[in-house]
This record gives C-alpha cells, structure tokens and sequence, in this order.
C-alpha cells in the first residue's frame, strides 16, 4: 500500500468500530489505502473541524463518517471541506438508525452529504461508494472494482446452486 | 432594554423567521433582552463556531437555535459553549419536521441540547424555556413569568365560558 | 454534600430506576447535589402536583422528570412550577421510545419541557443540562463542567489512537 | 334535555372546538346531555385536576377529552377519575396527530384513557363510544343507538346504488 | 364468580394468550366474572360475527378483543354488536405494534373500538377500562376500583421511599 | 362487454370514488368488465359479509377493496372467499395513509390480501394487477396488457425527447 | 410433483432462506409445484432481467419474490413479466422492515406488485395468495385450498377450548 | 458546454421535472455539463438498463436518478454500473418521501447509492455531490465549487444583517 492513504474513516465514538470495521474490510478487499480515527462533532469539536479543513492538502480524497444518534459528525466535517463526504447512519439509540439516517442525510442546500444504508449494510456500501469515486482517476480500483462484482454475481450463483438442498433439509428436518 | 441581551436567537437560514419570530415575541412580552442573527452550522460554519466560543464572555445567558431537515446547528454550538443551548426544530421538509426532531433531541451524551416541540408552538416554548433559566438568577424575570402564567390561566377560562355559544353557533349555522 | 439538594430526580416507575441512574452519575461527577424518588402522574397524581406547586421554596433548582410510554410526568410537573423542567424519554413500550419522545417534547406554548434523548443518553444528558443552567449562578459548577468537558475530548483523542489496534486485531481475528 | 348531563365534553384549547364539535353532533343525534368547556392540563391544571376530581358526584357518566400535541388532558383527567375517560388525539402540529395518538393511547396500567382515532373521525367516534357505555344502564339511549346504526347501513345501501352513475359521469366528465 | 360472566376476553390467536393473561389478572383483581376464547376475524370469521350479535343477549357487558398485525378483530366485533368494545394492539410483527395500533385504533365513525396501549401494558388497561365502564352500573366493581387504586398509589409511594436505597446500590456496585 | 363482470370494485365508503374511478378507468382501457359498489365492513357487514361468500359463485375473478383509516375491507372479504382479494390503502385520515396501508398488507396467514401502493397510484396498480391474474385464464387480456406496456414504454421514451426543451424553458423562464 | 412447477420462489439473499423457506411449506402443504432460487436484483441483475423476460413461456403461472432493505426485487422481476408477482417484504436492516414494505408495495402505476406481510407471517401468504391465484384455473388447487381454509377454523376452534385452561395454568402458576 | 456531458440527470417520470430541474440549476451554476432524460426502471427498464450499461464508456462520469414512492431507478443503475450513481428521493406518494428514502438508500452491500435529502432540498445537493466528485480530477470545478462556497457564506452573512429590520417588521406589522 502506498503512503498516503486514500480514504478516512472516521467514527463519532470508538463503540462504532465493530459496525465501521466493514468499511475497512470492503477497502481492503479493493487495495484501496485508509487510515481510521475516532472524532467526534461534539466532544472533540476542533479537532473535527481541524481535520476536515486539512484534509484535501493532506492527500485524502474521499472521508467516511459514521455516527449514530443526532448523527452531525458527516454534515459537519462536509461544511469544513470540498472532499466528498460519505456518511454512515449507525443504529445506536433505541430509535433504530431512524435518527442517524434523518440527520445524516438531510442536509441543506449546498453541503451535501453521500448517505448510505443504516448499520452494516451501510458501512460496507460506504466502502464500495468510496472506490466508485476512486475509480473515476484510477484505472487500477476501477479494475479492481469490476473483478469484485464479478466475484459478488458469481457468489450469488453459486448460492443460488445450493438453495433447493438447503431447502429440502430445512423442511425435512422440522418436519 | 438593556445593552447587554441575554438570549441569542439563531436560525440555519433567513426564511425560517416567521416561525423564529414568535421566540422573540415571548421574549417582549417577558421584558426578556435578545438579538437574533442567521448562523449556518452548514454554510457559515466558522462564524457559528466562533460566536459559540465567544458567546458566554460577551454576556449572553441562552442560546435559542432554530433549523429544520438535518438541523445540526443546536448541536454544533453546544459544543463549543458552556451555555443552556435550547433547540427548536423546524417543519421545512417533506418529512414534516421528524428530521429535525430527531437531529436536534438525540444529542450524544456531554453535550445536551434542550429541546422543544416542532415549529411555531416550540418556538414560543423556546422562549418560555429561556425565562425560566433566566428566572433562576432574576427574580424580575421570574416575577414577570409568574404573571404571565396567571394571565395564561385567565384566558383558558375565559374561554372556556365563551365556548358554549360558540358551538351552539357552529351547530345551528351548519344544519 | 450540601443539605439542600439542587435537582429533583423523578421517575414515573421504579423499573425506569436503572436508566435514571444515569443522572444521577453524571450529577455525582459534577459534585451537583440531587434526591430522587417516584412520583406517577397518574398513579400518586396529587403527590406529583404537590411536588412541583412546593420545588421551588423548598430549594431545588432544576427538576428532571424521566418517564415511558405516554410520558406525561414532566409536563405536568411544568404546569405546576416556575422551574426548569427536563424531560428524559424512556423506552419502556413495544414503540421504542417514540411514544415518550413525543409525549415529552411536543407541550403546548407556554409550558416548555426542556427534552433530552431518549434512554441512557438522554438520562446523562439531562444531567449535564441541569449542570449547564446551575453554572449560570454557581461558578464552581461552572469550572467543574468545564474541567468535565476537557476530560471528554481528551478521552476521545485517547480512544482515537488505539483505535487502529483495534481495528487490526479485528479485522485479523475474523479472518 | 334534561338538566344534569351525562358527558362532559372538554377540549384542551378553544381552538380545538371546531374538531370536538363533532362530537357534540353525535350525541345530539342520539339526545345525550353534554356540555363543554376548555380545561388545559398544561394551561389551567388546578381546574382541570378539581373537575376531574368532583365529575362523579356532579352525576357524570363520562368524560371526553380532545388535545392535540403533548396530548395529557385524557391522562390527566383519568387520574383523577373513576368515570370512563375517552381521549380524541387531535392534529394540530406538523406531526400529524402521530404524537397525540401516542401521548393518549399509551398510558401507564391502572390509568386507561379509551382512545379513539386521529381528528374528525375519532371526534364523532367519542360521541358513538360515549353512547354504547350510556346504553349500558339506559334502554332509551341503546334504543336510538340501534336505530342509528340501521340508518347508518341503509345510508351505505342507497349510497351504493348511485355509485354506478356517479362513477359513469367522473369517467365521461374527465374524457 | 357468578354463572354469567360480565366481560368476554377474545384473542385472534392463542399465541396471544401470554400477553392476553393479564386482562384476566385485572380482572380477577377487581372480581369481574369473565370468559375466554379464540375467535380469529379472519379464520374463524363466522364464529366471530355470530358471538358478536349474540353477545349483549347472553348478558355480557363489555368485549375486549387483542390482535397483533393488521389487527381487524375488535373492529369487526364492535361493527356486529352494541355492546362498548375494548381494543388491545398486540406486537407481534417485526413492525412492533405500529401496525395493530393503527388497525385498531383508526375506526370509521360510527363503529367505535376503545383502543388502550400496545402489548402487556394495554392488556392490563383493558382490564381496568372494562372495570371502569362496569362501575357504571355497579357499586361494588366501583368499590373495589376505588381500593385498588388507593393500593396503587400507596405502593408507588413504598416504593419511592426505597429508591435512594436502591440508587446507592447500583451505583456504589458499579464503580 | 359481457354481462358477466370479471372484476369486483368495492369501497368502504363512497368518498373513495374519486381515487377508486382509478381502478375503473384501467380496466376500461384493458376492456376488463367490472362493477362498483359502496360496502363498508363496519356500516354494512352482513352486505359485506354476504358478497364475499357469494362472489365465486356469482362469477367474479377478483375483488379490488378500497379502504382508508383502519382498512379492515380488504381482510374480512377475504375471510370469506377463496378469490384473490386485492387491498388498495387510501390516504383518508390525518395519518396519511399510513393506517391503511399496515391494516391492509399486515394479515394473519392464511388470509392474504395482495396489497399496492397508497392512494391513486394504488388504485390503478389494482386495476394493473387484477388483469395480471385474469391474463393467467384469458389469453386476450393479456394481448391488450402486453400492448398497454408497450405504449406506456413509448409514452416514457417520448417524454425523455421532450424532457431537454422543458427544462430549457423552465430553467429560463425562472431567471 | 409435476416436472413443470407453478410457482418461482425467489429471494435475494440466501440469508433470507429461513423466513422464504415458510412460502415453500404452504405450497407443499396445497402440493402446488415450486422450484426455488437466489436472484438479485443488484448482485445478478443480468441473471434477474432474463429469468424474468423467460419465466412465462417457461410455464410458470405466479413469481414470489422476497428481499430485504431496498427491496427492488420483485418490482424489476415486474417490470420484465407478464406474470402476477407477490413480492415479500423482510425484516433484515434496523429498519425493521418499514424500508423493505415500502420499497416493495409503493410501485408505480402499470407495474404493481402484489404485497403481502413482513416477515414470515408474509411468506406464509405468499404462498396462499399464489394458490388463490392458481385456484382460479386450477379446480384441484381450489379444492385443496378450500379444504385448508377449513382445517384452519377447526384449529382456531379446538384452540379456543383449550384456552381456558391454559389461562389457570398461567395464572395459578406465576402466583 | 462541451460535447461530451459529465453527468447525466435521469427521473422516472416527467411529472418530476420540476423538482429535478434543480439539478439542472446548481450544475449549471457551476459550469458542469450535463444531460437529462426521463428513464424508468420499470416502464422502461430496458432502456434503463441499456443506459446504465454504457454510460461510462459514453464519457459519463456521475449518473444522478431520482425517483418517488418505490424508488428502484437508482439501485437499477447502480445494478449495471460502476459510475458512482447518486439517488434523489422524491415526495411524489402521500407517504411523503419516506417510502423513496428508504427505497433509494437502504441498498445491499456492494452496489451503493449516494442517497441525499427527500425533495428540492436533495435534487440541489445531487447537484453539488456530483461537482464535489468530479472535483476530485477536475481543477475548475474545484475552483468554482470553493467560490460557490464562499458567496454562499457571504449570503448567510449578508442575510443575518438584514434580519433586526425584519424582525421589528414583522413584530410590528403583526401587532
């Protein structure tokens, strides 16, 4: 992997981190570099701000933010910076994720926010949404990218091979 | 008044101050000081961060911020003050003020925002709110709560008595 | 600690004792001196209007009401006193806490209910939101929020270095 | 009518009465004895709290209670009541009534408020509700409740006999 | 118990029956005769609308009906019979209630269904509803209403005087 | 047309017509025969009831059931009849069609009720589904719905060439 | 079984087997013909377009499709067939199933879905809406389905003799 | 503009140009050039299909979709894509936009949809997302994006200047 990582990934608490370690497998999987920090809107709000603002002359290019909750740490790090920012609404609060997706995605006119699904589903799309943007300067994840989709329709073949076995034995077996 | 006002009123954009309005409407009527500003958590964001910092030396009490969709601002000033932050949240979007709701109450623990209902019914609670804070540490404030309360009461009755000719009017003129 | 506690923490039910505890340690760190008990709108109603009517002679300075389902227990202590009120949502029904969110912060004009989120977030924050009013006429409070918030971001800084740890040992322990 | 009635209809704003009015024109329908005034749980909770309490003896037989938002009236009245309380959730805040349908339906066990629907059509239901628990000890009321409700089904017969022409001229008219 | 029971408890299916449990425990609280049985709107139609139409003949008083999902049994009940007709929303879809509340609660008018809240707590309502409509027309269901609620309130106050007990436990046995 | 209709469209109420004129309009353009009726399973359940158990018979293929609020049509017809019962959730209560559309789709199994979308996009969609199964038996109404797709196609390929003129001036008539 | 099957079971995700496996034991129990697959929409979407565009001349009469989150499975199966599909929503996000019920019923017009349940109470319908379908060319199929309908009323019935006492049970055991 | 356009503005059905045409306005303000067209996924999902296929090649850098109610256009393109394909959930149901929120966001791992807000809000910032993506290999939309940038800042400034004045307006003119 080269030295200057591609992608941040970023977190509003370090509880996130079983959910936002998906982002990090998805990248890996596409040899795509990151680095990973927790910063949070709230509690460490300059650092947040001081982050965002430097991040394009460090040589990031796109930043993953997953929060939960009044989920701000996305919107607020996309008003200190012109990267695309890709944000993760994470289901921490006995409201299921509806507060994190409602205040990650609709934000004002002007700073726009890439939202994905909620929780897991949402972390590892907010992987492959990052090599997407990726792919449009680099020929090389874009390949990489092609040959993971063929891998994932081929999977689903294959699965869909052992499905009337599975099948059987499930209802033979409650039978 | 005063020179010094003890509430700031802050809104995410300039066409929610019909809804604001009524905010520094209860302030009036409670003899209560306030000045009142747009500030963008999203598209000023330096200038937000900057009066949160700065808000409590230069003599403001509470801080009332009104915003709507992905209302972030409540939250982006609380956590750069130490001040009552009070949030309203605004019904600007096709989702009826649920994203502002839940962006503005489910703040992450160290950084409350005190919240009130959606749109102009918690803009004026936001003004009742902000005396009542006041009203800890001034008794003329609280004085002047007191009897508007009264006054409050008074008006339910009077009303109350008025409502059978009211609906006599209402039946009789629809059949 | 002082013999006049500052805040009142009430809960609608003593099952929601495990969630309101949280105030209480959050008050416990800012050395703010709290009682607690049970007080139902509508179990020991007059209790709970008794309550409110005497809170503010008797030396409390911030009520914070916790409660479930249709969580009517702050706003009904707010129509009986001048002080601030803080309510905390509970999740206690099959509606995960939707149902006391908005029984709690949708009041009328008039008689606010300062709401927090809902659950064990919303229990610490309504702890550090009575904090937050009392240090408007206590300085030693004050400096203890302060200090309180400093600990809060350096912690996040601190979590935010051993993350990339974390990170590894995870993604390596999965594979 | 006679000179004591048998439902008090009470409503948590006068500005709520061109809702609860409909359930004024059920019972009139069915020669039930109400009146009705404007109680706030919030606004005038001494009053409200002293009707409840005494409802009984003054020889009601139930009481209906219509509030929109934070809606307590119902909850609170009950409290105080042995009587049958009936709460209509009102839409009045840009929630859509979500929020008085929960703050009414969900009371604590012990404390039941019978709910019936969101705006107009739980209005005129309270007055049908009201009704079938008077029929319980009066034959005269259960006697003009069944010849409603034939009127009722041959309302829909008749109605449905004219459906095939109005259809035809919706269908030509729009052609 | 007498021959002739006041209150018929009916449940869509007898998956119901744990939750539907505790409208029987309020009820032999209080001593209200009952009975009990399944009675699906939808697999059982017919013998749904025949014991409605036969109901208030055989000399019960009050229906109470719990459905979960696209909860139609009260409304079809109370569409068949005159009879005041309880409602219970039970959560057994992964939709958590929403769905049968909605069901429930939303009847056209004329056909009123006395809703209570969703799951165990609105079980143990209906319970205390059926009793509240009962008394009506009965002094000793009355009686033992009014005693069962001084109970309540007394035991909320036991346990409030416990509370600070408990509190020190929890939170000395955390640290 | 023949004088035995294929399709049976009923409504809870005959304020439906407006929206329900939708499901007629469809089958008129696939020459489906169809007739329309008002039959509320609260106002008129025997005539519900009795329609359902005597549609096959009568020779209907499919029934389309309208219904807002607590949308029970759908459900009790198919309670009482083994045709496909299709449910077309209106939005009639302030809850905006949330309330029918869980009370139409969420039924117990064995009692399906094949639900479409909310509102006037639903009721056509009901008319577009009872062909889709009466196409299974009768080849011609599947020839005039394969025919009625490919014109929707060309209908959407003829807006697109339109679409660059239209917002040239939409765009320049704005500034 | 037949060597042509009737029904195409499809689901998205093999991780969707335990709950789709439910549409498989209905149609065994109708001894309707089925055969069973994983199909995306977004993962196989080639695969997905062509099963579609061939099912018909291939001899099936109904497509079920089952599929979680942005579930656009069995509206992209619509879009290429003529045949009825019956799309199922799952509950396998934090959304629990609101994201899958809306994304699969709310279809534009000309293309609908027939939707049932979420969940596997959906499943199990699945299978009973495709053999009322069936039913309508396929006396044997009615036969069987009106012979099911039958046992599931006498098993309501004999439920519903147990039930009392399965209650003492309950409420002498916690006692 | 340039021959070869860089994004493509695609909705499925001309009724949502008027909302979509502010795509169209931000690009334009911007300097990006683009087409726009109407492509359904499921009235013309072929042609859908065949658009995403080709696109990259064609020269597109960026597709934008929006869709309303089941909003599948985006997931479709995505499906046969490896461009980064954001998704604008219209308001076009009486569900309000929640139905295409869920639809367009809650996408399966692997083939992600740049989600932004329901409505106008999120059709200005699909403007703005595709600018910041395409900045990342194009230096003058980064320039013009970080001018953009600035004189909103200097509106917001400029807006809150103006505000006192129309405050006392406001306040005046309405007493």
């Amino acid at each position: 992997m080269s030295a200057v990582p591609s992608v941040a990934i970023l977190m509003g608490s370090d509880s996130d981190l079983p959910v936002m370690a998906d982002v990090a497998r998805v990248l890996e999987e596409l040899a795509v570099t990151y680095d990973i920090r927790v910063l949070s809107a709230h509690r460490s709000p300059e650092q947040a701000v001081e982050f965002a603002r430097t991040a394009e002359e460090k040589g990031y290019h796109v930043i993953v933010a997953g929060a939960g909750g009044a989920a701000h740490l996305a919107g607020v790090l996309a008003a200190h910076t012109l990267l695309p920012v890709i944000g993760v609404p994470l289901s921490s609060s006995p409201l299921a994720g509806f507060d994190a997706l409602l205040s990650t995605v609709q934000m004002p006119p002007g700073i726009p926010v890439a939202t994905v699904g909620v929780g897991p589903m949402g972390a590892r799309n907010a992987g492959w949404l990052a090599a997407t943007i990726l792919a449009r300067s680099d020929g090389s994840v874009r390949a990489r990218l092609a040959a993971a989709r063929e891998r994932m329709t081929a999977d689903v073949l294959r699965k869909s091979e052992a499905l009337p076995g599975r099948l059987r034995e499930l209802l033979d077996g409650k039978r």
